[in-house]
């Protein structure tokens, strides 16, 4: 019998992905090739060619950014805390092994330092070498990658960052952490004073418990916050959300943009902090 | 051997629906039960009842609304004219068989006739008796309904309307008519003086040709027009765009709303005209 890679069938003579991590909704990929496949010590780690958006990250059988549309979510988790920060100079990023947020970060003359925290070496050795439309192909040099755990990176700085990015998949498996009360208050410890930090909050319309949590728990730590969406066409549903959480008051409505970016603009990061009424009614509860 | 309507299959003891519309991306939805099967003169038509999104109308297998998130499109492809227009007293909806947007038009005093025309006299019957969340549960008596071909409908009508609502499904089948430049031409001649249309056209992430053709049509057509977006969490993408064409100058800042909706208030009605980068550069070309 064939050996196919975990979460990939084969039908009709084509390759198919299935994401099976909902009961009720199953989206799947027509795919090409797999291009990597690795069971690294915290998950299983596949880049895989799909006919509709090119490679694709795949972690635990779920697509975690694509070629052809990771620019969006990349865009979003970065434009907006980095337009919201008058001299965003220290830039902590927190999962983004992917190397997108990294590289939109990178596009700020003002950010001298820039960390990227992911847990999982596989991650980025997939993404630099089968997804350069999201990684970037230059290295640089401000740019510094640390192979440890987010959590316990945070936790020994202390009113170091100007910008935290948590560029973390959903809240099972190895990021799950990175959804509880304790580390937003390590994050506050280790921003400095006017820091800010954002995180993706999980879709308003299939987790909205997610959302409202994370944007409850944010505001017992962080005397600012806000929420923004974004639409990821490879998410389900669509609608993304963000979370900030700010020393400093924020003020979206000033925000000024002028980087070259494909889905970002300045129109589009002010218009990102105005909520369905759906949304605002679920936050006001 | 168990009998199972069109599009639907059993796997692991569930039925599911398998979108089969694209050939490199599928979407399945698990269900509870077929409320609605019949095969009209026009299509195939289904309620299913589904566990993620309640009732869906399914036409040629295809999700068109939900009972929850129909309001979405059906706030967002009304809101938009009615708000731009000073006086929306005439109204026509071609298509739109689910009566969303008739249910929105009406709740605008100002709309004293509501012409709504759509072929399949089947589509109207399943809505209202089993999507009542999407087609309401009171008749207005403003609200008249016509089953005939919408092309033809609008050829007999001359400086009539204020405001017609172009609610179509995809453009192959019934609807593709409704995507040709002569159509437009017809609404012109159908809309008083300051009059406008809005059509769907389609996702700028899977039918991106769809949506500029639609949009560079539509100006050959009319002296103004404008394109924006919304978030319609089952089709697939998210994103969707809607297009405007005007016989009078538009201003979407200078929209003010206040209809109790669920989607749409004023901020994201006028955020909605802040297209992403990729979407400006598409239509620039």
């Amino acid at each position: 019998m064939e050996r196919l890679p975990k979460y990939i069938h084969r039908s009709q003579g084509t390759l198919w992905l299935t994401e099976d991590d909902r009961d009720n909704l199953k989206l799947s990929y027509r795919i090409k090739d797999v291009l990597f496949e690795e069971t690294s010590p915290y998950q299983h780690v596949m880049v895989l060619d799909s006919w509709d958006f090119g490679p694709m990250l795949v972690l635990d059988g779920v697509v975690q950014t694509t070629s052809r549309d990771g620019y969006v979510y990349n865009e979003m988790i970065t434009h907006v805390p980095m337009s919201l920060h008058p001299s965003p100079k220290r830039v902590l990023i927190i999962g983004g092994g992917d190397c997108g947020a990294a590289r939109e970060v990178a596009k700020y003359a003002e950010a001298e330092q820039i960390d990227l925290v992911e847990i999982d070496e596989a991650v980025v050795r997939a993404c630099k070498r089968y997804l350069p439309e999201v990684a970037g192909r230059d290295a640089d040099p401000r740019i510094r990658i640390h192979y440890t755990d987010g959590v316990k990176y945070v936790q020994e700085k202390r009113n170091h960052y100007d910008v935290i990015i948590v560029d973390s998949s959903d809240p099972v498996g190895p990021a799950e952490q990175l959804f509880e009360l304790e580390f937003y208050q390590q994050l506050y410890e280790a921003l400095k004073d006017g820091g800010l930090m954002v995180c993706q909050s999980e879709s308003p319309i299939h987790y909205p418990d997610v959302m409202a949590r994370t944007y409850e728990r944010i505001g017992k730590v962080f005397p600012y916050r806000e929420i923004y969406t974004a639409v990821v066409p490879t998410y389900p549903g669509g609608l993304w959300s963000f979370t900030i959480g700010s020393k400093r008051e924020l003020f979206p409505e000033g925000i000024r943009f002028n980087k070259p970016a494909r889905y970002a603009n300045e129109a589009i990061l002010k218009a990102s902090f105005h909520l369905p009424t759906f949304m605002n009614e679920m936050l006001s509860k």
